[in-house]
């Protein structure tokens, strides 16, 4: 297994990423890209750390040793196992999940599943490509990136009915040795830190929309891919007032692939269409087990820092602040509990994966998306409006202001620095520009709600539900 | 283990018994108090099915069957198939859970529990004596109500403060063999027809309270008890347009205790006041697990229902309507997810008796409460006004208006019958008095939303998340 | 104008009303239809009670007194008198409205728009029809019903689509003094204690479905017309559990047209298919003032019931119960204030009528449906478990048991008979069929809830909200 | 009137202001409070811009002119106009408020009421000290800001019993010419480019507090008070990707009072503890009909860009699309509605200034206050993942990516350039740190949310409503 060093040495290749409008040759002392590396190299650094050694690092089939993260799934308690490395990292990662292994193994999970059926049905050979490759990531304990959803121009139209056929990634080129792609993806996370790219459809497609069906792996450096990483959130700030940003971020990228070529042992959809759907949807499956997982952390600490604030504030006995840290709570532990229910009835179908129950999952996924923007407004609520207007980390450094801080900003119990280090917390989670990355992701990472929706409907057990209604109505 | 038969005829023992202002000789004969007993003998008819059988009943310890309502939960398993056995018995009685032996060994649960911390505390013997009559009750398959809710007066005041001393039940009397108590308690559930009364206290108390701090069993036809039964719901109706409560039904009464002796055998809690709160709670957290599992079949069925009404009236493929669906679909996944997670969570305490998860119990009865008024508007909007505005039984049987009824009230594929059945269902469980009743049950039984709310924000994890939230914001 | 006496005698002419599978041959004298007789009397009533008579009556055009029902709207002012009168009507009639004026001239108010707009594009002559009619409702003071939605069959399809061709009301023939109708309509309210039955179309129509568009109004005794009237809330009920419901009461019928002839001057619509969906939506617009002015009583009460139960009960000063109060005040307020905000901003168009503004008008009333059963079940949470468990009027009467719910059913500060009175009222109105009557209404009556979010969709000044997005955006 | 150059000019005296821990010694030339200073000029600029002139500019009473924002309202046209003049600002203000003149002249309607009525109960002589206040603010054109939060420590505590005597402002001495203050408040609003400050207590008050009552307004520069702003929002951003906050801004200070001296003639409250709660109230109705006046461009703003990015995006016509932009629009016309009505409703009291109907005022801003966060989630929902992940100004200005952008970035029938800066419009408002900041003041601003609660149940009709309900109970 890696270390985080060698993570982090490894990036240092040709790759092409542009971060403010300027290219970054090393992203790895880039000031701003550097914190988003940092972060993700917890996922190294767990298998590195005593104290997670043994949740993060698993024997090796063959011998040696793993990532949890690359273990197929076999049961309940691997799917429990898992679900917790995964909120621990991104406990770790104050709020913020690593991704650098959960998402890629997500989709090599679903790589596997279709690739089997793919094979079954259609004499394809996908999944030994797939294996191979799975393998090459675990063995050298790679870092890898998602891509899936493309620019789609107009949303109301599919890849063939837009006016312009790049809106979807497409296969434009066949060679004896590979493809060549053209397009260009949006929202993909930790491109720019990552080692593999692994390329999937965002939608079921149709036949005349043969071309956009396509997926594959490639690594970061490949000539031809672009990544414009995102300057949302902007430049680094002080730990004292973002406690959390400052340490803590990850990167999308606008990740544009010019005429890139992919060798074929890489290539792991090509043209068939009737499995871009199911593609897109098992990975999302999967996934959004990966959600809701790491969403855990996020919805503790709302819980803790409302409790705190109000403790701070000395309302923690009026009648309207227990109602909302109630609440808070019941939010909080209905993901949780689902989230294990999630696992715990999980099923065993293909290849001998467990998946997740994807009903489970999606109202797991549902109840926290639905729902965040009024749990932000709850804990805003509890905290008061020193959330935008306290003093920062330089008026809190200057002589000739501590004194007037630590005299009026005290609470109940509590100094004038506790209560601001845990305003500036509450701050940093619900009002900057974290704050608004968590309700963004809230409502559309992995899926919208409306994708989430969907699936809880067509997972239902409505023939049961049916039949009971018949039966008390007497209807025959 | 008692055949139906046999517990109708025990019920023909000198009760008094009101309804609608008359005295009733036998309930199992009362035009509208049978429809009730009919109801509630389902939890021993059960054990007379093959179909359930299986569930129902189970190895007595020291030989012989007995009801499984009387196994002492001991493992996650137990309590799941408890719930499964009550879902069970709820989903035949058409939402209306039989109750009968549900709520008493709830109760008996509660008593051991408490007997048993008492008697390590105080010395005092009471175990034995709840298990006496617990093995009374299981070995001659009784059927037993439980009242616990005073009639309160002014719900700010404690039992000494209020302007009346009976507003709580209490001892007035002690003699050798037992004591005498005076007031009365309402909501009490299937009291008129079942052999025991096990009565408990409501609330917690302080030391001014001691006398009424009491906790007993007594047989219905005791001297000096007497049942006013609630005429609500009226009087029997067309099974066409009633569906479920013309078939099924359970009574309350106000339920007065007119200076009633109680046995010394049959006392429970005799003036150990610091116990009243206790044993209340210990209880409603055996009950509430019941409850959840009893509200099963009804979410479901507003699931089915809402579903088929939408394909009946044609509009199953509209995007408000899917939404609504989905809507209905989580409300009643979550519930049995969470239910589910409370007895996989369950603790093992004292007595080895497992007691589910009172966190997630309480959320899961929170989730079903808190919505299920907007659940009810959901299927009613399915529905459409011939909820209310639908001919009836006459109507449907009178010759000279099947015709037109017939031609006329058809929906998308489906015939009038088919469709007036399933409106009227949807309007008895919404509309009708049993809707009414379903909704301030939901609202009040088995404890108030706020109770919940109490305990949940007192189950909570709170070290957990403020621990979380202190890390996080660098707080030492 | 009629005295209440003359109209009861109005009605007992050869109508065809079928209640309960039975021929009504006076409707006046019917044990149960005579209630629904009585409440909707209330009309003729107020007019000749000194305490309403200046808001009921106004001058008619011409001299002598006409109802104010009546008169056109021309003013702001003119629709708040309009609003105050209907509101009075349902408050007298314990928030059921009357209906008998009410309806049938916010028909008539659409119809002379609609003719007015016909007229003038197409050259037709239905305005001078019209107001004829419209003259004679007035002079006569007659009672008048409204049958606009049809029975439909599946709702996905048009009148033309449908696997029966009477699933709409349509023209079968044309004679030279007038047209031969047949369908049904369903939800009629009011119908079987009318004198005047107008008939409008339910939606808009295509060309292929020009024999649907027809609107007209004939006598209620007409020959092949035929009442259904519906069982629901079942038999006449004591009144002191059932003090609204009892005495208040209002039907609705399956509306069956038999090859009905109107003659040519009754004849308001007939193949102007274009025009369908005008009047429909005309109609309703004028209908939806109505009906958000008879919901103020009812809103008002919730809040009021609410606060005084809280106070009988003890729990008036718990925060939670404080909470619910003021979410039920600002309900009704919001609701109220809403109502006088679409009088005030009316516009006046053709025919000088005063139009109320239809953007507030729909926004009031989706505020009122969308959070109707939310409003039930705080009112509910503030009552208690005694809204299906307490005693009712035969107990309260029995000698032997008044002394005991004396003694055992008192509040804080408040006698066993306010707290019952009150409890049988909030019962009334939420739980028993009333409750469900009232909640069915709140989503579909006078339009469902997607119809009103589909007119604030429409009526929105989107052009405004977009050219500000546009401008802040720096989008030219 | 003063110019907005010479309100910037005004600015340029000696005071003590702190921002980032730095002495600014002046507001119009520091590159970040600049940009709140040219922003709040707005209320100036209004009125020498011919657009807004005749709303911004009356006659002043005894000849010349004044800003509107100092005409005493005396009719419900007189709040209309002052509501649209706020609107106006704030819209001018890409929904940041100016605020200069519009919180002055609420305190000191507010002032000017209270003293009134002290002066006639307690024989005081503050109305007149007011008055000369106030004319010399109104005849000089000035910009005032208003403290009243105090930093409150323990908020469960009153003034006198916080464990440090200055946790609410107080007078330490009194001298002959007048008194001397010491405290802080916090969430001081434009205090750092305003002319004079105006001090009012923010609860009500014991007898014990009375050294707390204290109300009076000194000049920004006074020897004493300090001014620390709020680094809230960072450094200045780059119009394209922050297109509202890179120009529009407003700071907030914690003020320092040490041993500040107030001369007796500008002392408005001093020790009459009774009136501090009825001034604190005043001030704060009068202000909240300023914030739902300038609430209303935020609301508009979110239904116009929600419905143009639904276009841009190509979801336009999606029904859960079609519900979220009903939800926004319902959202912002109730808000425009009821502000309308909270005018229309005035009350005209002592000194014949009308009074906004509190009660409307209230319910309109909890209706804002308790669903923006939704609103902001159903925005974020149409817009998708692009307002974290898409380039910003940098890349779109960089020659070898502007081609990249423009390819792939644009939607349904819009290019690249005009979805981003919608897209970044959002962004800003929603989830950057004004939106964080709009989001908290929607909660905090102007009082909480549970303030509004406690002043719509105590102004409601409730003896209307019980009355009422007793009436339909049959209650004596």
């Amino acid at each position: 297994m890696r270390t985080a060093h060698e993570y982090r040495e490894s990036l240092r290749d040709g790759r092409t990423v542009y971060y403010e409008g300027q290219r970054v040759h090393d992203v790895t002392t880039h000031p701003i890209l550097r914190i988003a590396v940092d972060h993700a190299a917890l996922d190294y650094e767990m298998a590195e750390d005593g104290r997670y050694r043994s949740l993060a690092v698993v024997p090796r089939p063959g011998g040696g040793e793993m990532s949890r993260f690359f273990a197929m799934p076999r049961t309940a308690e691997d799917l429990l196992a898992r679900s917790e490395l995964i909120e621990t990292g991104t406990r770790l990662g104050g709020t913020v999940v690593p991704l650098l292994k959960e998402i890629g193994t997500d989709a090599l999970f679903a790589l596997q599943l279709v690739a089997h059926e793919m094979d079954g049905t259609l004499g394809t050979h996908y999944l030994g490509r797939v294996r191979e490759f799975f393998t090459r990531c675990r063995d050298h304990d790679l870092a890898m990136a998602v891509a899936q959803t493309d620019v789609k121009g107009d949303r109301g139209a599919g890849p063939s009915d837009q006016a312009h056929p790049d809106y979807y990634l497409r296969i434009v080129d066949e060679r004896a040795d590979g493809i060549v792609v053209r397009g260009a993806k949006v929202h993909t996370s930790v491109s720019m830190n990552a080692n593999e790219l692994i390329v999937l459809p965002t939608r079921a497609l149709g036949e005349p929309d043969n071309a956009y069906a396509v997926a594959f792996a490639i690594p970061v450096d490949t000539q031809g891919l672009s990544l414009v990483v995102s300057p949302y959130a902007g430049p680094a700030a002080s730990p004292f007032a973002y406690p959390l940003s400052s340490r803590h971020r990850m990167t999308e990228s606008l990740t544009v692939f010019d005429d890139v070529f992919v060798p074929r042992d890489r290539v792991f959809l090509q043209g068939e269409w009737q499995y871009a759907g199911s593609l897109a949807r098992t990975f999302v499956e999967f996934h959004r087990f990966t959600a809701i997982s790491y969403k855990l952390p996020l919805v503790d600490l709302l819980a803790g820092a409302g409790q705190l604030i109000a403790q701070y504030n000395g309302i923690e006995r009026a009648g309207h602040v227990r109602d909302k840290l109630t609440w808070l709570i019941a939010y909080a532990q209905t993901l949780r509990k689902l989230t294990r229910m999630a696992a715990l009835d999980c099923s065993r179908g293909a290849l001998d994966i467990a998946v997740p129950d994807a009903a489970t999952v999606n109202i797991a996924k549902l109840h926290f998306a639905s729902q965040f923007h009024q749990a932000i407004a709850h804990v805003q609520d509890l905290a008061g409006g020193l959330l935008v207007t306290a003093p920062g980390q330089a008026d809190w450094q200057e002589p000739a202001l501590r004194p007037l801080l630590e005299r009026y900003l005290g609470g109940k119990g509590v100094g004038a620095e506790a209560r601001l280090r845990l305003l500036h917390l509450i701050s940093d989670v619900t009002t900057s520009a974290m704050g608004g990355y968590h309700a963004v992701l809230a409502v559309h990472a992995e899926g919208s709600i409306e994708a989430e929706k969907l699936t809880i409907y067509r997972t239902a057990p409505m023939d049961r539900y049916v039949a009971l209604a018949k039966e008390l109505a007497g209807i025959a």
